[in-house]
């Protein structure tokens, strides 16, 4: 029985506090890890990079449940998804469907089984009051389709892979980590000519990266130069040795990157 | 078996470490859940409110460690407070005085069951020396009443409730959270009239502010202009959609508040 | 089965949450407890100095996992240490060697049971791929020697003990903690003199500091001169009431600091 919490609510509030006690007023049994609370505000995208690349390290059955949710209290849906053996719970705001589209039998959900929510249920905090009481139930033995209607029509932010088009892989930047690494969205199956390679002809910024390393130590990165790397997520990433590649490059998330493959 | 921790330590020095490696090492079985360490440093009041925020949360049974305490080593008492079907420990500085004035069959006790102590108390930790042991006993079944004698000369806060003169309620602001949305001492008992209402007529720092929302997200929220809303933590609170209320009014904490009744 | 985590991957990437996923994927019942993950970026002194200050606070028998590797991927060597009735496992290049240094019956060994590891191990996140398996196995039950062969040249850093030249003691600032407090690296027996006195004859950058007080609220404190301290990790600190003495002083971590003795 374990849960794991990713918000935009920071550490300095009662937020999450909140949720870990709705969930251990359910089952005290239930372990809690926390992925990420620091999730910049009401940053959808951000938080379902972050969703997305955590995960596949907890066993099957774990139950994540992940708030960012600038539409509480209005009609957007909340969403249980049954995906790749975990389950998840939050907002049908996009944060889950990076994690639908790389789960390709995923099913979606649309919460509904109201007894289980925290009576009376607030207008701006359904992370306490609707979706904790939903991962506490997950977590402890209900299916899914308790919880409501199957739906399909969910929300999906832009798709994750990148695509093709005249000899070149348009992709774009997924997220910026925290010693300056860049993730871009693209996975070993999106440049397979490049798995053995030591040479990528990469775009960003105006600024080409070649050089395909295979750790950040390596014998030669310490001139300074960025390269590229396959990270730790899947991705391919754009680092420099002992410094921040975003900074150094001017990168920020969302922008494109081009691989050129003629 | 249950034991929260709130206090001012930061997540980045080993403090808060030191403390759970006490409370695990007289029972492993105890769950931890982390509340907040980033009360400013040496803020009492700031503290004071985020564990009356938190704590309803959890079930009954509950151990709320709070350790706010620039008197530490000095003669300041610790206190156990009994309270509402939960227990907390922390200094006697008003860190529990919410919760008391909450709660009014609230009993608190001097902490003197030096057996429980780890040997030797330091003077600059008695978060690791003194409240984590009487934690982990509280938590393993003590009662509150073997570990010291009950007083009720504890140190108070300023009052949590606003009070009504001439026709005005005179409130303050309690916390500003991390969205920037202002949560005042307003709670709905202080405001019948306003329940059901549409509008309130609250002033602070030289701005009114009159519209009183539902949700953040509401139809109408989009023009950017403040709005009062009754926020998670059972107060009145004044936001912004999709900004800092905080920064745009430039409201801190302990700002007053004012509300029209007539 | 205890198992803290200290690294320097911050709070914000998905990085922590992977390892602890593959912890509790080893088995569910383990505990977890974070040290910190705001060690600065490849600072490997900052981070042996906070292992230090905690681990003697948890039980006989923690696992103490240490994760801050700017040389992932390279030769270094994966570590386990078997020290005090702990276990620590963490990379080859001084981040353990200040546990090492205070327990004189550390043994060391070069984790090489790669049939523990997550595999593919990833040339870029040892913290998941090799360090948590390792965690996990010690906490479950494993012996260090089962993991690796002993060894002896393991990487150390300074010294932590300071010296004694011409009657003055040569010692530095291991830390500034979150209330700019300056931890020097004095312990009781390098200044057995001192230990009741209520002076000390200390120079840092260019300051003196003559006062020993027992306790931050000390009266007579008040008047915003730094003063010596004996702190909760057993040195000597540097601090001011209600301030940070690291401002004022203009003390960074490193800093030499003298003692005189005659």
């Amino acid at each position: 029985m374990l849960v794991t919490l990713l918000t935009d609510f920071g550490t300095a509030d009662y937020f999450v506090a909140a949720m870990k006690g709705v969930i251990l007023g359910r089952d005290p049994r239930i372990a809690l890890v926390d992925v990420t609370h620091e999730v910049p505000p009401q940053d959808v995208p951000a938080g379902a990079f972050t969703l997305l690349a955590a995960y596949p390290a907890f066993p099957a059955g774990t139950v994540h449940l992940a708030v960012v949710d600038p539409g509480v209290g209005s009609e957007r849906r909340p969403l249980v998804v049954d995906a790749g053996g975990h389950r998840f719970v939050g907002p049908d705001n996009g944060l889950l469907s990076y994690v639908c589209e790389r789960e390709p039998q995923a099913r979606v959900y649309h919460l509904t089984g109201r007894a289980l929510f925290r009576e009376p249920v607030s207008a701006t905090f359904h992370g306490r009051d609707v979706f904790a009481p939903a991962a506490a139930a997950l977590a402890t033995g209900a299916a899914p389709a308790e919880l409501g209607a199957e739906v399909d029509d969910y929300v999906r932010l832009d798709p994750l892979r990148p695509v093709r088009v005249e000899g070149k892989l348009r992709a774009r930047i997924l997220h910026v980590d925290r010693f300056g690494n860049c993730v871009t969205n693209i996975g070993r199956q999106d440049l397979p000519e490049c798995e053995a390679a030591e040479e990528v002809r990469m775009e960003v910024n105006g600024r080409e990266v070649r050089t395909l390393r295979r750790f950040y130590a390596e014998p030669g990165a310490e001139d300074g130069e960025p390269f590229a790397i396959w990270g730790s997520a899947g991705f391919l990433e754009i680092s420099v040795q002992r410094d921040s590649a975003a900074e150094l490059l001017g990168v920020r998330r969302g922008m494109p990157v081009t691989v050129r493959m003629d």
